[in-house]
Formats: C-alpha cells, structure tokens, sequence
C-alpha cells in the first residue's frame, strides 16, 4: 500500500501520512494529510485528508505542485478539527510511538477485517468502489483509535458482505474463538460489510454464546474515501465499545443519527439494515439500542427487564476468565419464504424435494398466508420438514391466536416464532441444524429464546 | 344480523341499536348500546357500546336484567363522547332519517367490502375473530358517518387479505370501474384487511391509472370488539378523504399514530405493513403520507415535487367526467425472491422450470446476491425472462453503479428499480405481464415510474 512511481514523482520525499500543502493549478491550496490509496490502477489522483476530517480525491493533472508541511508523527499531529473525539484533554494521551499496537496499559483489542467499506475505495476509472483496504492500515487514518486500545489487526478474507453466508460465520467464529482462547484480548471487533451484517452478528450470537468478552461488528456506510463517511467514527465507537462496555455478548456499533454525534451498539439477533444508503440505516428492531457512544463516553441505555445481558466479567481484569460455549457450524438447508400475495404453492414442493429441512415463512401481519398453501405445507412437515412463521412486517410478532387462519396453520404443525425476526429466525435454524440431530430439540429450540431473539416474554397488553 | 333467540328472551323488545342500562348480578350497571353479533354460534353473551366508544362483550349468565332507555333513532342519538369527531357543531347535521344511504345534498361515497378486521367479531367460544360483519352494519355502530356523505354499501366478497391476491385484485378493480361508471359516486371507499392491503393498493394503482376520483382503502388493526379498535376513526377519516381530497388516485387511510387524532391518506404504492398489531403500523415509505385527518378536516401535507398527484377534477361537480384507463388484470408468474445468506442459487432454475416470466430479487443494501448467483440468474435471462433488483432494506434505493458486484449483475441484464418497494415491484410485474406481450416494452415500463412507485426522479445527494 504505497504510493505509485508516477505519483510519487511528484510527491519527493512526502509520504503517506504527511501534512502536505497542494497548490493546484488555479492556484488555490488545498491542505491535509496525504492518504494512502490502494490500488494499482489509480494512476491519476491522491487523495488528502482534509482537516475537517473529510477525505478528497485530487486529479495529478489539477495540481500544480506539492509542498510538505509537517512530517507524520502521531506525537506533533494535529488532531482532525473536526472530529467525533477531538477533546484536548485527550490529546496528551498520544504515544510517541508509531507501532500502535506495542501501546501498553491500554486494554487490548483484536480487530478481525472481512472486507468491508470503510475499507474500500472509489476507483476513479470505473465509478465503482471496491474493498481493499487492510485493517493495518486504519491506523495511518486515524490516529486516535491509538487513544482507547491497543490493537491487532488479522485480515481473515476479504469479502463483499453479500458472498458472507454459513461457511463464513463459521470461519470468523472460529477465529474469534482463537483469538479469546490466547488470553490477549478485552474486547474483539469484526468489521463487516453492511448487507449481511446483521445476519452475521446473529449467527455469532448463536455460535458463541456466554462469550467472556464483547465482540463488536462495525462497518460504514459510506467509505473512507467520500466526504460524509462514516467509516472512522464508526470504528472509534466500536473500540470504546470494545473496551469499555459492561456487557460481553455480540453486538452491532452503527450511526445511530445522521449526526456524528451517536453511535449505537445494537443486540446482534435484534439489527437490522433498513436503509440502502443512510449511515443511520441499523435499526434495533423492537427494542432500544443497549448503549451509546457520545463523544467518548459510553452511555448504556435502560436495558429493559425483557433483555438479558451477560456481564463482562472480564473488564479491567489482568488474568481473563475464558469459559466459552461455542457450536460454530451452520447447515444451509433452510427456506427463507417471503409470502406474497400470488405465491404458487407448488414452491413449497420443489424446496421440499431439494432436501431443505427447515422453511422459515414471511407471513403477513400476525402471521398469515393464503390458505391455497395449507395442504403443501402440511405435506412437507408430514415428510419431516419443520416451518416456522415470522412477519414481514418487522416490528411487532406473530400471533397465531387471534384469527382462525392463524389457528388452522398451528393445527398444521406450523410454529410461530414470536418477535424473532425472519432473518434471525432463519440463521439460528441453520445454526440448530449443523449443530443438533433431534429435530424434537430443534423445534423446541427455535421457540426459547436463547440470545434476545425473543423480547416479547409477556403478553403485552394492546 | 339479528341477536339469537336465546339471547331475545331477555331483551324483550330491545333491538340492535337502542340505548340500553344492564343491571348485573353484582347490582352493577352498565349502559351503552346494544351492537349487532355476527355469528349464530355466540348464544352466551352480548356487546355494548360504551358512551366512550369502547365495545365490551357480557356474558348473559353475569346479567340479572336489562332496560330500554331509548329506542335506535340518529335524530335522538346522543354522539359518542370519545370519539374523534365528536364535534357538538356537527351534531345538528344528523339527518332525521334511518336510510342513510338516501341523504341528499351529501356526497355520495360507495363502499366496497372485501372483508376486514374492521368487519370481525371476537368469537368468545374459541377466542379467535371472525370477518363477518356487513358494510352496511356500520351504520348502526358509526352514525357519524352521515354527516359526511351519503353512502351505499356493498359486499363483493368476504376474505381475509392473506387470501386476497391477483384474482380479487382484478374483481375489485372491476368493481371500482362499475361504479364509476355509474357516474353516481364522488369517491369510493374499499374494506380490507390489512395484512395485504399494501399489494392490493399498488394492484388497484397500477390497474387504475387516472382516476377520475378518490379510491380509498381502508381497514382496522383492531376488531371493532376490541376498546382499543381503530376501525371507527379510520372509516371515518376514509369517507372524509374520499369526499374532500382534492387529489384523484388509490390511497390507504390508516392510523398514523398511535393516538386517535391522526389518520393519514398514504399513496398506493409507497406504503407497507411495518407492525404486526400497532394501529399506525402502515408508513408510507421514503415519502410524508399525503393528507391528514386531524379532527374533521383534511389537511393536505406539503407533497414533495417528485410525488405525482392528479387533481379531483369531479370534487363537488355535478356533472362528473369520468374517463378511466383501466387495465384490471394480473399474471401471477413473478416470484418474489428474498435474498439471505445460504440461500441456494439451485432455486433460480426450479423457478424458471415452473414456468414464472419474472424473479423480482429482494437483495441486500443497496440491490446485492451472493455471486454463486450470478450462472443462474444469467441462464434465467437468456431463457427470456425478466429479472430486476429491489432492497430489502425497506428505505431508500438500488444502486447498481456504486460497488462492483452491482455492475456486475448489470452486466448479467440485472435491471435495478430504483426505491419501488419489492412488494410494489412484484405487483407491477404481475399487472404489465397480464396485459402487454411485449418483453421489451415491459422492462422498459418496469422501470419508468407510473404511479409513484419510483420517486428517486433524481440522484440523491449523500
């Protein structure tokens, strides 16, 4: 990750990491810390760190010259004006010590990289971003994570998080379990693209439950590269999530308004992405957030009495107790079935026939679908299959007492899951699957709650 | 609709309607008016609307006895004393009439009845609702509604929405179009359920394009049984909407909130089921619902410059124009895949075998799937059918040009569509299928916004 020759040609003896003066060749300057890039193909710009805390890409043929300012030093750098943790009280605490992770006294972190947008980048030849970055080299960007940890970076894979599915929960279980079972770390944070994000943090909920410590997934919205990112302050909240959180557990650290003011930490079974673009697009779904970060702090929230949190037993703690209950594989014969209205119940055959084990239904409302369906699901759980029903609607849950449609469907063997949403409903019958062999326990299972998947512990009253 | 025998030998000459004092066992009174019971297999208990405009069911073993305070008449009638319209300036314009369907000088509204929670009755034997009750026993509940237009009612059938799809959604556009044609009504008001109200008003926005006057659908969270119900007030506001909107189109009126001040008129294609049993559980999505009922007025809101409305040209004419484009059929060959991790891309070809012309893809963020898709997605494209991309996000819109994989999948003839709800798309595809031959022309209209189903008309800035 350096910069290219022909770049650096004009760059002299500048390097990543410098405050540099650039003069373009309307004569304007434009001021900032020279960022790395990260692609060979990108031959035609740099791209500075402004001291708003935005980064701009700047076209070669636009600058005129380049002079350095200051070289890269975390000790004399200025802190970004404008950033979510720039208190000056805070600056003091800066190491004179570029290898950030030798930083001692500091709790200690394991930062597990997926691939995801904070590490990406725009190629400016094609128009399209592409995740490349290296956790490594976050540190070069930001500078103040140095503040809250200590941190070691691992790149696991480097994958869009929509080629994310069993075989990679499993893998980054695994690896999260390696990395606690070391006796090194206070808190581990997995950054993830955003959309499966939170299917991730559920299958972890799952396959590691009791955890000694917190593991935290962030990711960005936006990347590094355009203006209204939200890549660093998410990561900054993630860390002091990590570190300072009174809970051990999986959890999901995201804007939570379109300020860079709040940073949520969400419940994994209980988040979700319900934005395409915005960096407050997670949403905990039925209950509130757990905590927050504002400005440095972490704020936990009124847990309600219907969540149940594990005490981080190990903050602050020299010698970590590490008892880990962990089941990490997933078996991926389950049906997640929208319904919608002109469904052809045949469907319900064809994925009977290709082996599935497990439908999880998308009803309507309280949990509904046409009753054209009824007879080929009642086949299909004749056969052995087992069918949950969930809501599309997403908030509020099932409730198949309340109209006859729903009756019949329990009468068929057809298993409401409560306030379990349908993509959490769907991971953790994967997770059973792999994990269990009596489908008697599996289906048992699916209706207790085991990791907050299920709020809703009392009728409530409407 | 008439109280059973068994229950008659204790009212003597009470009937359905009248204001009545039931002395219980335990010498405590309660008065309110006797309502109508829907179901001959209740023979243990009766419902009375209290003055708060709660109905409570008592069973006939709890009551010693019962005395007429004043017989059914609308002139006599005292107004429900929590109601949202209880206005004492309205009070005067009741009509001394008991056809309420006969008041002149009114608009005149026609309501269809498809069959609505708003239409239930808790059955007390087995704890379940049932969808019974008439349109036209509305009346007796909701007297308020003569002040507001003179309506005929009609039962075209009696389903609950999860049974409701492209067959009834054909029967209630042609329905529509006969009573428009009349030339008698200056709105029309359709009873639903609301588990797929949404899909039926995107079917009825694409079947029914330049309404000549307001379609409004409407239905209720809560059995009217229930204290809590929002069947009277959402009614209400739907005669109102459909008498005073000065906007032509399908609309849903809804709760907005989960006080009873607010009903809110959402466009037919922008609006989802986002809880399972809340009262403002519809949210008209990436857009501020149209129009509000705060008292007995309608308030239009600001409507953004991207929302296509077209005026009520016939509002308060005698002579009504009435010009409607109608094309009422659906195909339903359109599947309607949700992408999750694990999903097996094996599906795609049992799709395309059983002969569906369409896959609408819910993918992930910003319109994502997993590349293990991609070979058969290609297949399915080149064997002539049609796939487009949606979000499961919910808010905001596919964007195939941000990351690799999205230009990917264009490559492939992936087609993106913008922010149109998957619901809506599914719909969409399902309406052009039935009624154009052309593939072309049908990805091409796929894409072009007909009805407000698309309102990213520009690109956003993040």
């Amino acid at each position: 990750m350096s910069i290219n020759d022909d770049v650096q040609s004009i760059l002299n003896d500048i390097k990543v990491g410098d405050i540099v003066n650039i003069v373009l060749n309307n004569n304007s300057v434009i001021s900032g810390r020279l960022m790395p890039r990260y692609e060979s193909s990108e031959r035609d710009h740099i791209v500075i760190k402004l001291p708003n805390g935005y980064n701009v890409g700047i076209m070669l043929k636009k600058i005129k010259f380049i002079t350095k300012v200051s070289s890269f030093s975390i000790e004399t750098e200025e802190l970004p004006k404008k950033n979510l943790y720039n208190s000056s009280s805070l600056k003091s605490q800066y190491k004179n010590d570029k290898d950030l992770s030798q930083i001692s006294n500091l709790p200690k972190i394991a930062l597990i990289s997926t691939g995801w947008t904070i590490a990406s980048k725009i190629d400016y030849r094609t128009g399209g971003v592409t995740s490349v970055l290296s956790a490594k080299d976050l540190y070069t960007s930001i500078p103040e994570l140095s503040l809250y940890a200590s941190i070691d970076t691992e790149i696991l894979f480097n994958e869009y998080s929509e080629n994310i599915g069993p075989m990679q929960w499993h893998l980054i279980a695994n690896k999260i379990i390696e990395k606690i079972n070391s006796g090194n770390y206070d808190g581990i944070i997995i950054s993830h693209g955003t959309d499966t994000m939170s299917y991730t943090a559920a299958a972890l909920s799952f396959a590691l439950q009791d955890l000694p410590i917190p593991v935290i997934i962030v990711g960005a919205q936006r990347s590094s590269d355009r203006p209204s990112s939200d890549a660093s302050s998410n990561l900054i909240a993630s860390v002091i999530f990590a570190t300072q959180l009174d809970y051990s557990g999986v959890f999901v650290a995201m804007h939570g308004s379109i300020s860079d003011k709040e940073i949520y930490c969400h419940i994994g079974t209980r988040v979700r992405k319900n934005h395409t673009s915005k960096r407050d697009a997670f949403k905990s779904i039925d209950i509130p957030p757990i905590a927050v970060v504002q400005d440095d702090r972490v704020e936990i929230q009124k847990i309600p009495s219907n969540i149940i949190l594990h005490k981080n037993k190990n903050r602050n703690k020299k010698n970590k107790e590490f008892n880990i209950i962990s089941k990490t594989k997933f078996d991926d014969r389950v049906f997640l079935l929208k319904y919608y209205p002109g469904f052809n119940p045949i469907l319900i055959e064809n994925v009977q026939k290709l082996g599935y084990k497990v439908i999880i239904i998308e009803g309507t409302g309280l949990g509904h679908i046409n009753r054209n369906c009824f007879s080929y699901l009642k086949e299909a759980i004749a056969s052995g299959m087992l069918v949950f029903m969930t809501s599309q609607c997403i908030w509020g849950r099932t409730n198949l007492n309340v109209y006859d449609t729903g009756r019949d469907l329990q009468k068929i063997g057809i298993i409401p899951l409560s306030n379990m949403l349908s993509e959490t409903a769907m991971v953790k019958a994967m997770w059973l699957l792999a994990n269990y062999n009596d489908l008697d326990y599996i289906r048992n299972k699916m209706q207790e709650n085991i990791s907050n998947e299920i709020t809703f512990i009392t009728p409530i009253v409407e």
